[in-house]
């Protein structure tokens, strides 16, 4: 009744922006993603006859009742696929930074999906984990896979065709994830609440599914050439298009700063002087850049002589969850 | 034979991007745009019996060929309505500062189409003249008249409908327009050309165009109840949209630098304080800010302590065109 599992949080290269399904968090598009090595979660569920409710552990400290209440209703889920009523303690350690912008919600609930369905003795595909760790935060889904990862947004209202599958495995082609602090001020509008303002009033969110899809087949034909040009071209793009959005929600927002403009505008000039570095941003400040091994040395030291860089990780693509 | 006229540049309060016919300057969606005291071109044109080919001098000086045969490309327009080949002597001199990002060219032409006609003797209305100065430069046709104006795009293959009118006195409602130059570096996109691609390439076009005419009817109703809360909000959604379009062009290309940013997020932060400042952004890195005339100082002096900003021009809603 005790699991423990190790998940890794991603980056999303097409990004996961808009649901169709605010509940069973099913996506209006497909999205592409890698798992990234360093960034990871791990958890164990025990599932004990003793305990009257759920606890849970976060880092060590008893987590918040906020927490606690996302955390239990999750778990009901897996109670009700496994028809047995008892609560669990749930210790999770999460080794992502969460300054740099990284949802570390991703690699969580990837984490809890598979240690408590394992801990309750469910016997769950990959597929149905994916779809498990969904239903807690949408990009978990994708964290379940090493490698390149694509979420299949699906058509079934009760989301049973939505879920991610690895599309090549990590070894297969080693990029490299430069993670880009910058110094930050402004207020962060959540993803959540960014994407459902977006498509509820942004007149450009009807161009995003469109466009969206199209990037799609071009990083697919890019990964299956192993086209970097190809590849960072359309990750770069999907990323812009993404954030154009959000510039005609009503009201609208915006998720850049003048800092982010600045590392934007740096991987361009990198770009002018023949060094292929490209950029994706989350919802968030922060700046991820994509790039080959041979060149992350000297895009490294490019951008940490811009004052606005607070911290630079360096990223190889991971693997999926491993039960520990 | 001789003309001089005076002709003060604009800001489009709801943008002017997009062509349906590039050769006649007629655009895909209404603008609308305040005339500026402070920046204007004053032309003379004298039509001379003796003179073998146009000349054009600017701001003293006799200009490049390019500029000349701009310029006599718009001429052979005016001697083809009064049906004689003359040439010309034009001289111009601007009072536009290139840095701040304005459109010379809308002054430029505006002057250029009054002073040209009236040179040459044709009796044209304001209307005449607008749809004249479209030819050169499609904001110039704004610029024929003070005060608020709105140019209608028209229908027409031949641009008949195509051309600007006052909606407002220019005194009717004294707002404030200040002009903030900052610090860059990157390359411009010219506008035409990023007009150009955004209509080409964008997924994003279509949603511009139906959001501007939702932007256009609620601009207006602020300008007939003189709700300035509800025009600077208009106002400022209608830049962000804009320059969205360009993100999802293909190449993306962006207008916008850091230091655009940190002063978008600046006056933000003003309204914050309630300090009601709105910003606007044109085909480059300045930014525009639309004030009261109560709160013009205070914003003036926040703005001033940043240090990417270089100047700050203050202005005043202006005239239409004006024969010295």
């Amino acid at each position: 009744m005790k699991a423990t599992v190790k998940a890794h949080t991603n980056i999303a290269l097409i990004k996961y922006w808009g649901k169709r399904d605010e509940a069973l968090f099913l996506p209006t598009n497909n999205s592409l993603s890698v798992t990234l090595d360093k960034f990871y979660t791990i958890t164990t569920v025990e599932f004990l006859p003793a305990l009257q409710a759920d606890e849970f552990y976060f880092n060590g400290e008893l987590a918040e009742e906020k927490e606690l209440m996302k955390i239990s209703a999750f778990l009901d889920r897996v109670r009700a696929n496994a028809k047995k009523p008892m609560f669990a303690c749930v210790k999770s350690q999460n080794h992502v930074p969460t300054a740099a912008g990284f949802a570390s919600s991703a690699s969580g609930y990837a984490a809890l999906a598979a240690a408590s369905a394992k801990a309750i003795g469910l016997q769950l595909t990959d597929r149905e984990l994916s779809q498990l760790a969904r239903q807690g935060s949408g990009s978990a889904s994708r964290s379940i896979f090493g490698g390149y990862v694509e979420w299949e947004k699906g058509s079934n209202a009760d989301g049973s065709d939505c879920y991610a599958q690895q599309i090549l495995k990590k070894d297969a082609w080693d990029l490299r994830i430069l993670s880009v602090e910058v110094t930050t001020k402004a207020k962060k509008v959540l993803s959540r609440e960014g994407m459902k303002r977006t498509v509820q009033t942004s007149p450009f969110f009807a161009g995003w599914l469109e466009a969206v899809e199209q990037d799609l087949i071009a990083i697919k034909e890019a990964i299956n050439e192993r086209d970097f040009t190809k590849l960072g071209q359309v990750v770069e793009a999907n990323a812009l298009k993404m954030h154009a959005t959000t510039l005609g929600a009503n009201p609208p927002f915006m998720y850049w700063q003048s800092a982010t403009v600045e590392v934007m505008q740096e991987v361009q000039a990198l770009r002018e002087k023949g060094i292929e570095a490209y950029f994706t941003i989350d919802a968030g400040p922060n700046v991820k850049i994509v790039c080959q091994p041979e060149e992350e040395q000297v895009i490294h030291e490019s951008l940490e002589t811009l004052p606005v860089v607070q911290q630079i990780h360096h990223c190889r693509i991971g693997p999926g969850i491993t039960y520990l």
